[in-house]
């Protein structure tokens, strides 16, 4: 069971966007609370992005309405009126003032059911509740699980699916996200919500969700893609009292985001395992790791369980970052086992059987370290199997 | 029947490097000639690269030297000194003094069998001939096919493996490759040579053969992937006596590389067809063309024959080019056939189905559109299908 933080209230209801499962989710807080977001890059964006990212200019929300099942991008004007409409709805079935952010997931290119969504909108109100479950599955697209983090403040360990304990707190942070899964007709949406009853009205949260996100969902790839639609916003409700300083709050916050964005890699699209890239020293470790993180080919050697060091370490080469590999040392961290590959500039005398055996656990670690004195950045990646080809190819508009 | 230009003379023998086919090949030139080389940007590099980057130094050759089979990297010392004796052996066989390229392709991190490769160098001067043929087959690796591309200087048309017709010529052009196959264990090698036997002592002819290059082989990605032992040579025998303006030997250069590329993409791994990205206007339509082409959402789309305009806008738009999407036209030429998807920020009303069997053609055009007064940038791709997985992740080093 996740730690729910106070001030929030949820709802999820299903009104026919998508095939099956909810596809309305609000997140309701108990008053305007301080809020930042952070939005996709792409410069073919969704009206949602645009619009949630001028609501929060005043740095406050009051609720966030989410529809999967249409992404409500390329839709034009329409579009854009829709998604305001969204918001005004919601506001009308609540009966609240306030800033409210739209996210939107799902197909693109075609209009959204306004009648579908409104009456969507219209039962929410009877659904709320403090059980974020409805909500979860509100948000979701192709993903195979749902993905949630929670942290108590103060602890280090998180708590999410696959660890779901029960821990004490004053206070506490939750996280809920989606993606990975490919949106017909297009691209892996990730939207991510995360809510604390921490008081950080004394901080500048759009930085500390900046800074949160640069080092967890920013370190994300699955194939390479930005989608039109990506969005995390961070509502802090102050419930519980509890002033954290800005470290201790961005370090709590990284906690969950970094455990969501592990959580979206393992289930990338076709992935067998979450791929954790690490990199140490040179002028640019974090663009070597994102280099070898994204390379097709160091992705299906892992999804082939092949200790490929060669595609590991070209990949490296051609990050376009001076280097030296006359001093590379690499090692795969899997199963509990940690090999040496690669060491001064030639392999070493590994055994291939017993890498490769390790490889097929869930979680592999690649450590290339050029200078152990220097910076290590992290990338979060999976593997690329024939399930990718499958979801991506066999799916037509 | 591809047209030889004068002075030059080929063998290819079988040593046992590989498994089947030739593997060591020679190109010879009957005197030394002008010549120039493009070599790999990855910073983990080949001993060939050096060797033959230092030998150009020279900017002639008197003969070229190629192995398949033993990529001779991350080899150390040994190695370096491996690829020196390869050019020495070379001298020995034929009896020459004079510069002598050495490239090397095949499985990395593997010392070379040098005394395999000894008897193989000794017995090609029997095999010398006019016939490129026995080369050809030499350098490759898993391609599937032979490529190579020859023009008649003056022609505007590509004699080729599809189009093997005949032109009488005062002097021609002729250029063959390997590459897009993956080498065991490791990436895909592309080499290329080109020879002529124009006259272009007069002419700057490394700055020629970088500018060929950079419209062609440069415009290439099957996976986004560099190799550490690429390497393109261009030889000018002048024995034709014909001198060309620099830009007549660019151009007549430039469409044999061009051609050559294609060839390449075409036979890009699992690959079934020739993908040719076209973006025209903006502040870098190369940028948004290479990101289209490098996409695997793109990739697996093209392959399922799947018209999926989104995912081609989304990637332009996230290649961090500033781009206005309501001015974008989006064509897809396919099968003699042209239609228009996307249209001033909207999708048009298109028939799917008919778009999808135009795009089961071996050769697909991705037309982009901010500004048709704008620049026009190409890359050449090709789809991503099972075929990829398999040959890379199947593979077990």
């Amino acid at each position: 069971m996740a730690m729910i933080p106070k001030g929030f209230l949820f709802s999820g209801v299903r009104c026919g966007l998508k095939n099956r499962r909810n596809d309305v989710g609000i997140i309701l807080c108990e008053d305007s609370y301080p809020a930042a977001g952070i939005f996709t890059t792409n410069q073919f964006r969704a009206s949602s992005i645009d619009f949630s990212r001028s609501v929060l200019e005043g740095r406050s929300l009051r609720a966030v309405i989410v529809n999967s099942g249409n992404a409500n991008c390329a839709t034009g004007e329409q579009g854009t009126r829709d998604t305001i409409r969204m918001a005004q709805l919601t506001s009308e079935a609540f009966n609240i003032e306030g800033a409210i952010a739209v996210a939107s997931t799902g197909i693109i290119g075609q209009p959204l059911d306004m009648t579908k969504l409104a009456k969507g909108i219209a039962a929410s109100p009877k659904k709320l509740g403090l059980d974020p479950k409805p909500f979860m599955e509100a948000i979701l697209t192709t993903d195979l699980v749902e993905k949630w983090s929670s942290l108590a403040f103060g602890s280090q360990n998180v708590i999410n699916p696959k660890n779901p304990g029960v821990e004490k707190s004053e206070a506490s942070i939750y996280g809920v996200c989606k993606g990975s899964g490919m949106i017909a007709p297009n691209m892996a949406t990730m939207l991510g919500f995360v809510i604390t009853d921490l008081d950080l009205s004394h901080l500048n949260i759009q930085k500390l969700l900046k800074t949160a996100c640069d080092k967890s969902f920013n370190r994300l790839t699955v194939d390479g893609d930005t989608s039109t639609n990506d969005m995390v916003l961070l509502i802090a409700s102050g419930k519980s009292g509890k002033k954290p300083t800005f470290d201790e709050a961005l370090d709590a916050i990284t906690r969950v985001c970094v455990d969501l964005a592990k959580q979206i890699a393992r289930d990338g699209e076709g992935a067998t395992k979450l791929l954790e890239v690490r990199v140490t020293g040179t002028e640019n470790p974090l663009l070597i790791a994102r280099t070898i993180a994204d390379s097709p080919l160091v992705k299906t050697a892992m999804f082939g369980c092949d200790p490929n060091w060669g595609r590991i370490i070209a990949a490296a080469g051609r990050a376009g970052v001076s280097l030296d590999v006359s001093i590379a040392k690499l090692n795969i961290i899997a199963n509990g086992e940690e090999f040496l590959l690669f060491s001064n500039g030639t392999p070493t005398a590994f055994e291939p059987n017993r890498v490769s055996t390790a490889l097929k656990a869930e979680h592999v670690i690649i450590d290339l370290c050029f200078d152990p004195a220097g910076d290590t950045e992290t990338i979060y990646s999976c593997d690329f199997g024939y399930g990718y080809v499958r979801i991506n190819a066999e799916y037509h508009t």
